[in-house]
């Protein structure tokens, strides 16, 4: 039997961003280099960070992963499992929580790792019995409450100069370059901060021109959302054929020259399609291959989530909590934050990005901050037509839950999600101390920060349930 | 207006197979030493092969991908196109014929590059001027007709040891391990002829438990395909939940220890799921992160391609011809051919396999290939219920073309991205004449020679129109 969920008290603001932590105490030299760099003033250039990436390519100091668990039924002739590729371990083990919580210079919030010493067992398994202390009541702007009780931290006010010129381009190349919306919706689109959105997700990106080409792909990707899926005139019924047509302006069409031409066109024959085209050929010059193609990937997985969300809307389908969760884990925001190398002008080589450590630490990611927006969208998502299931509506549903305890256990599901991600960053930060993987650790846990504090201080869309 | 299609006569069968192509010319050492080693003794142990894989870590020898074109609509801030990393050209260029067609040691058909000369122009433009000079008429075992016109190459015979012990061994797995079918589809079992296939399509498999990868996979992905989308109780209505559940058998959910049994405990729950679960086991044990990453794009495309294909089936759509292709490169063998390294004992690694050039040939090889299919299984297709769609009906209906100048239309596209993709191939074989990438190059091929050869000798799923 589950505890019942605890309503904390919305807390009091106090208008004061919270303190940087302190400096980190003495650690390797080439440690301490990493931190410096990683740690460095705003506006660091790419081109040490390409250095970064050229010494990682050695890849030295990495644990082997974990082989894989046996499979179910023995097959009496099967072979011995083969050894994954050893690579030395580092001589000292650094403290990961030195380097990712250095000082915030890259506009980076102060990354709150959960303790070692506070969690009963391994980051992967028994987290039922870990509770975390509660929250001290942050700081935060006036505007925009938190949900409470939501496991977060807090983000320094993004620089409202990039914020104005982020701003400004993306609302150039909507309008002038894609022809996304017509005049009518102009003001949701302002509604969206996409600007603000980027900024504070991406605390790292060397420039404008960088963060254009996430704020680019976020738009693109809700455009897709609201005309086939939500509701701008978008249906499950046949949906299948119009993200696979919208799927080929991100993976192209090879077929022969008396085809091709009708497929090139039908790339600019609607707004999702041309958003995805464009910021997609501005991503893929500013990317690598394997960049590239892991963004492929992780947009087949949002479509395959979008597919099975209306498959259910379609049959009314009521899943289990677990099915909505499996369900989720595609339609997420992963996309995003999986960027993070490419917006930082470094790269995460793609042997490292596969570990299955790194993949969990990923999906663990995507799936608490995901469900951030099961729990601010919540009010707009009960106001929409029709049922639209989000974590709170499925546990009310599948726990016999009143909405308002549905709502406080899918906060202590987040949370939990948060730790275990937080868990097993640490403990992939200090089996595998190399630069891109340090940065990228750290980039995805500024995305999930600077993502709550979007939906946070988005009052224009969102507004939190009257439970407190 | 296109070309009527042109019928091709059915070839005399004449029993002899093709003599091996000559030893190739003087070249360079170390091609030399890679001709050697590709070409060699069947049975050439992963040793060798995994030295050439760790070799090509530096990957010295690779010419630059061209970089991507400029976005359609100037943006005047754009930044300039991000220099691609250059890395130095090989000293000199072998013919990559020579290597890629050496002595069929390794089992694999003679493979025929289109010969750089009879190209009227560079391989990704222009085919509609390159007619390709009529086939000879190729020695086939009696049993199965190709198409006829259709542009293939035979194989040898696989090997009838390997075949006997792959199919004992996949039929104990299906039955005793994952509890595939009940009794009565023991039959289809058979006639599917799974051991005969495996072994043709990975000639260089270093032994039968490699071999065992590619066969659990495959017939996982038929057990899915049936079990969900086709004959055997599949729907169009509500496949998007189904696929997303089983696809959490190839890429695991992420979730709190609440939730993570009952998802568990799915993917014990029916056929598909336990045959993808166990499938995956093993695949994983002797796969690379970065292959696993790979196999589980291609298979998350599949089920895009799965999904496209039902939403047009339940909304009654008849889709353009160029709509067809584009469903029809996802819904495709793609995850196939392209574990052929796994298969091989092997790596590509991640950064050249993600190369625009590889996806490119990739995505020719694999629409060539599933054309085939469309061709073999038409038969079978008019015969089932409601109107499947295949490349011939499409033609007839988007270019009111009777059936069988339609059919005979898809062979001619069939031909052209065979030639398109084998000179792909070759241009990336001389751009990239590393070990792995030819050894990949040369694995897809026979994966392709190897599927066409199953299509046509399996006369108890597949029998030709009578249009000849």
């Amino acid at each position: 039997m589950p505890r019942p969920p605890v309503a904390h008290p919305l807390p009091p603001s106090t208008g004061t961003p919270p303190a940087p932590p302190s400096e980190p105490a003495a650690v390797p030299a080439a440690v301490a280099a990493a931190a410096r760099v990683l740690g460095g003033p705003t506006g660091l250039g790419t081109t040490a960070l390409s250095l970064l990436s050229l010494a990682d390519g050695a890849q030295p100091g990495c644990a082997p992963s974990a082989p894989p668990a046996p499979p179910p039924a023995a097959d009496p002739s099967a072979v011995a499992p083969s050894e994954p590729v050893v690579v030395s371990e580092p001589a000292v083990a650094p403290d990961p929580r030195r380097i990712l919580g250095g000082p915030s210079g890259l506009g980076t919030a102060s990354l709150s790792l959960a303790s070692p010493a506070s969690l009963a067992s391994p980051a992967s398994s028994a987290l039922t019995s870990y509770r975390p202390p509660p929250e001290p009541a942050p700081a935060q702007p006036a505007e925009g409450q938190a949900v409470p009780g939501l496991y977060h931290h807090p983000v320094p006010e993004p620089d409202p100069v990039r914020v104005e010129e982020v701003s400004q381009r993306i609302k150039r190349w909507a309008e002038d370059e894609v022809q996304l919306y017509p005049e009518e919706w102009e003001g949701q689109f302002d509604g969206f901060s996409i600007g603000r959105y980027m900024v504070g997700c991406h605390p790292d990106a060397p420039t404008v021109d960088h963060l254009m080409i996430a704020a680019r792909l976020m738009v693109a990707e809700n455009a897709v959302d609201d005309c086939y899926c939500e509701d701008h005139g978008g249906s499950p019924v046949g949906l299948g054929g119009r993200l696979l047509l919208a799927h080929t302006a991100l993976d192209p069409l090879h077929t022969t020259p008396e085809y091709a031409p009708a497929w090139e066109e039908s790339l600019g024959s609607d707004p999702p399609r041309r958003a995805y085209r464009s910021a997609m050929d501005y991503f893929v010059r500013m990317a690598t291959p394997s960049q590239a193609d892991r963004f492929r990937h992780d947009m087949a997985r949002l479509h395959l989530g979008y597919l099975a969300e209306a498959a259910w809307a379609e049959t009314g389908h009521d899943p289990e909590v677990w099915e909505y969760l499996a369900m989720r884990q595609f339609n997420n925001f992963r996309p995003c934050p999986t960027i993070t190398d490419t917006v930082g002008g470094y790269e995460l080589p793609a042997d490292l990005h596969a570990r299955p450590e790194m993949q969990r630490v990923i999906a663990l990611a995507g799936n608490a901050t995901t469900i951030v927006n099961d729990l601010y969208s919540y009010t707009k998502e009960l106001a929409s037509p029709g049922k639209h299931l989000n974590l709170p509506v499925v546990l009310a549903e599948r726990g016999q839950l009143s909405e308002r305890d549905a709502y406080l256990k899918a906060i202590e599901i987040h949370n939990e999600l948060m730790h275990a991600f937080e868990a097993a960053a640490a403990e992939l930060a200090a089996d595998c101390p190399l630069p891109s993987v340090l940065r990228f650790l750290k980039g995805v846990a500024a995305w999930v920060d600077g993502n709550h504090d979007w939906h946070r201080t988005n009052t224009y869309r969102y507004s939190l349930p009257a439970f407190w």
